[in-house]
């Protein structure tokens, strides 16, 4: 096991009704602003249900963080909020509303210009108190102290994190779920599986709960994930999809173990340039990944097979294989398409997103920092 | 899955060498009480490497803190700390010592009389901050904010816990525990098996993460248990079994899931009247437990004979007596026994176990807070 430093003083009130519980944990005579995205919430009620348990706040809105925020909208927040002298912030929505709403509570107190949060990783000394009251599981944003932005006049999806950027509370109630699109639970599913994949599939560090802990979440969203499409309102289906995407990244499975993390950069670039969802681009890069890699990766895609997939007969390599291919047919059950040409993009678009990543200093990726910009090559032609 | 809340705002400082980074971890010029338990940290030299590594505070020394901390011990260092400011506590040991240092830390602030806090569950309304560097791995108080602590005067051993007594931080280095005797590596082994029972094995409710995370526990535990006996300084093995016993208690398991905790308090008599290691009452009192209740028990006392102990053969009945015989013989092969009469206690001690149980209002516990004061005394003969 590797050294590692682990903390995450996020408080979670899971299930149902539990909106009710956060005027609590919020500092009395707060001015709360909520942030949001594109109206759902409104129309679902939740947006009423917490106006109501803020009953005695000053409470102000945002509405507008778009999936994959950019900081052209989430400055026109930072903007609000200073000039109302927010001091609490409360987003409401899935991860893109979280991510947004760390933005925004850094970029409040920072001084100078925040992109530079995010292009010159200027130091976070301060930032604004925020909870969120997730609708969406996913992206783990609301356990954990990192975001992505995207910056729309230069394409560029960049990350941060910062200790002070750990929500103070997130409400996780499986009911706000029921009403989520076909499309953004299958999302949901698998970004999770690919946020466990990067800090699983590596290599063996010798880390047996972290490796346990990682094929349980897994073998949860093989089993769950395509029941909440069949079964929307199944609570507990609901509730075990919820609780795994939290736990996919919120610190706990990735701790003393080594992290990939090389399909989330080129899946940055697809969305950047072409606009897809997250989710999406994970599911085209990981078979490629998995296959362009698969020596570097062997011990722990063997593990796979046989702990998450069942694979055990057979030579080394048809179990490889096997488990990349029932992995492509999982997101694809989904209905999640894997292949760039699922999405009408030809190899033709190599070449641009190639010249991102370099720009972007992508050039020596994944667990052995060794991961070349030819290897990302044939990782987009694989995935072709 | 039930309803739940979970915050653990603990740093984990995990890996060699960690203690020398504890400094940063604690408030300027504070004044500090390291405190301990019977001198194994002065030999090993963890004492001074963690004074090495405090360099520029003012610190103090509590030594005697006893397994199974008394109240009387841990006034004197109430004492001490209330006429020396000491303002942070170090916890140098196992789960002893940091259970009495969270009996310290709410004790020096509170006004009245602190026994009161386990007898009366007077609320703890301050504490003093604390840090531990964790030698033993077995309790998870490194990671938890309960305590159990035991007043000699009138063999009470109880329980009380505040989300004001989790650590600041904890420091898990695995080679501190390599000089540890063979019996107390057992018993964390056991310790950490039972804690992880006792929020498993109850009633099912859906929840798989946790119910998977549990088994991970276990198999690893399984695993490595045996190997730490065989090979002390397998810096790996000591590495999962100590990341293996902070997880199997710090509430992430047992969130969202039924708790049962009657085996625990069954032990606890055991060791107020006759003195046994806390782990040796658990070995003892685990497998007859599991028997008397294997029905209400049923459902899960199969999942855990075929995920953890891999009985997929046989009729139901067979299978849970064999999960139930391969647990016993588990502890048995870490030579900690299993009945009372491998620790020399007679069935004549049996009604004072039950007057005590009936004195401490144990009359209601487990699961479905039903399993009775006769049920205990069958438990008792069972475990004869």
């Amino acid at each position: 096991m590797q050294n590692f430093t682990f903390y995450n003083p996020t408080r979670i009130l899971f299930g149902t009704g539990r909106i009710a519980n956060i005027a609590r944990e919020i500092p009395a005579n707060a001015r709360v602003l909520i942030t949001y995205g594109g109206g759902s919430i409104v129309k679902t009620g939740t947006l009423a249900e917490v106006k109501a348990a803020l009953n005695g706040f000053t409470v102000f809105e945002f509405a507008g963080i778009e999936p994959n925020p950019t900081y052209e909208t989430l400055m026109k927040a930072v903007e609000l909020a200073r000039r109302e002298n927010i001091d609490f912030l409360l987003a409401v929505g899935g991860g893109s509303v979280i991510d947004g709403t760390k933005f925004i509570a850094a970029a409040i107190p920072f001084v100078g210009e925040p992109w530079d949060l995010l292009a010159k990783r200027a130091k976070v000394s301060s930032a604004i108190p925020f909870g969120s009251v997730l609708t969406l599981p996913a992206t783990g944003s609301e356990m954990n102290s990192g975001a992505v932005i995207t910056k729309r006049a230069t394409n560029d999806k960049l990350a941060f994190s910062n200790g002070l950027l750990f929500p103070r509370f997130s409400v996780l109630d499986p009911t706000k779920t029921y009403t989520l699109p076909a499309r953004q639970v299958a999302n949901g599913v698998v970004d999770a599986f690919v946020h466990i994949t990067e800090q699983y599939l590596t290599f063996p560090a010798d880390a047996k709960v972290q490796d346990r802990f990682a094929e349980g979440l897994l073998l949860t969203l093989i089993e769950d994930g395509p029941k909440a499409l069949l079964e929307p309102e199944n609570y507990d289906v609901r509730a075990n999809l919820m609780w795994t995407a939290t736990l996919a990244l919120n610190g706990l499975i990735g701790a003393g173990v080594p992290n990939d993390w090389a399909t989330h950069m080129l899946g940055h670039e697809l969305t950047a340039l072409h606009g897809l969802d997250h989710a999406q681009t994970l599911a085209v890069v990981l078979p490629a990944m998995l296959q362009i890699r698969r020596e570097e990766k062997r011990g722990k895609l063997l593990q796979f097979a046989e702990r998450v997939w069942g694979l055990r007969d057979g030579d080394e390599d048809a179990r490889i294989d096997q488990a990349i291919e029932r992995t492509r047919q999982f997101f694809e059950s989904l209905q999640v398409p894997t292949r760039l040409s699922g999405y009408g993009i030809g190899k033709d678009a190599i070449p641009a997103l190639m010249a991102q990543l370099e720009r972007h200093g992508m050039v020596a990726l994944g667990e052995h920092q060794s991961f070349s910009l030819e290897g990302s090559r044939q990782v987009y032609e694989l995935a072709a």
